[in-house]
């Protein structure tokens, strides 16, 4: 075992730690997740005041009743054009379109869509496993700011009553660069976006990067700790505080017409 | 003070710690800054094997000698044109062209192009600042992957020998998603990106995000910790580890023939 304790003193807000919660098993539609969240939390050493907890949304999905089995799917004539053109099993598109507003791009082997929930990400999200001999896909939260919200509301007390954020990410790949990475497609109780416009440096440097996506970059540290290959779907960061108002992943996305990519 | 230790005992891969290196006082051209940022680490509490250290690319810039001032700087015609289209001092804008290969898009208020490292970014990554009356701007470092490197090769002995990272960061933003996020530059000693492809999760699930942009996550913790108004251009982060060859940041640049939002 590799010791990873860092050295102290340090001050909260120049220092983070974030560990995998394990024991959460697996997760079947209609359980209540915050419940069964709680023991593996304790366990994992309890929740404290501005604490920000991590949920990969695949078990929001599941304990939504967010999935469906592709053999129950039949799917139109659009989705079976945009099969072909793109290489992907008709019913699979068909859930796709349906989780969709609009098609992005749809270009062999990719399927860029903005979801009814407002992401834009390959494939609306939708998850394909395959299950006992059939295939069964998880769909995106309907809600996940809602999630995100319901889950904090559960949790509060094990934070002795907040400040406590929760983050529920997916892993989304994006242009220009090479590898997914975490992103907060939930958030609550924390800003999802950082305002810095018009804040000067104790150097008298204007900075250039005037919001930043802090819940993104939160989500991507449960990624490194949570894994892929591991089915552990919660972390827990401690250190990081903020202020400014609550702001739900709702406000990490672009306006269409702000977004000089999607013309 | 805030206590952030987090609860014992914590496998290394399931836990992540990061921290603030403070200490760095302003780099100027020249300067030895492996060798300058030896003593904060140390008195930071060291560096350990596996540890990743993040460094913005700004302090490599400045001791790199990647500034010049906006007065000495004489505008083409067309860095006076996009100047005008974009609404940028055309000064500002001759560096940047000077910076980069290719303009992606050019718009009021926006400028992003492919700088010579083949980053896709606004501006070229070029920052101004008012600096004593005038106006300096510092560009990206020349081979930021090899800055990494040679930052890794100077500071491995306080590492025991290594495994040791070093990321080279800076904040970008992004299509689609509002708020900019911390990127890897810059990697060395780590691969910058993990690969999962092919592989099932322990509930048979195809994995389907097959390769994750790992550095760019641990680069969006140094943001975290590091902050944007305090000037600190170091952190170290302890408990990921790695497999797989060594990979710079250029892997992480997706070829223009395989993306589709540059066309």
């Amino acid at each position: 075992m590799l010791e990873v304790e860092p050295p102290r003193p340090l001050v909260a807000g120049r220092r983070l730690a974030c560990w995998a919660v394990e024991g959460i098993g697996e997760v079947t539609p209609g359980q209540d997740l915050a419940l069964l969240c709680r023991s593996p939390l304790q366990n994992a050493g309890g929740l404290e005041p501005w604490d920000v907890v991590l949920v990969t949304h695949k078990v929001i999905s599941k304990s939504e009743g967010r999935t469906l089995l592709l053999e129950d799917v039949v799917p139109g004539d659009v989705a079976v054009a945009i099969g072909q053109r793109v290489g992907q099993d008709p019913r699979m598109v068909e859930v796709i379109l349906r989780e969709s507003r609009a098609v992005i791009r749809a270009e062999p082997g990719v399927l860029v869509t903005e979801t009814v929930q407002g992401f834009i990400c390959a494939n609306a999200g939708v998850d394909r496993s395959n299950v006992g001999g059939g295939s069964e896909v998880t769909c995106l939260p309907l809600d996940p700011d809602g999630s995100a919200a319901s889950l904090r509301e559960a949790w509060l007390d094990l934070a002795g009553g907040g400040p406590l954020g929760v983050i529920v990410t997916d892993t989304f790949g994006r242009p220009f660069r090479e590898g997914a990475v975490n992103v907060a497609i939930g958030v609550a109780g924390i800003p999802a976006i950082s305002d810095h416009r018009g804040l000067f440096d104790e150097r008298g440097y204007l900075l250039h990067a005037s919001t930043i996506g802090t819940a993104d970059e939160i989500a991507g540290i449960g990624e490194l700790v949570m894994g892929k290959l591991d089915g552990i779907p919660l972390a827990v960061v401690r250190g990081f505080t903020w202020s400014g108002p609550e702001a739900g992943a709702q406000a990490l996305l672009r306006p269409e017409a702000k977004d000089i990519f999607r013309r």
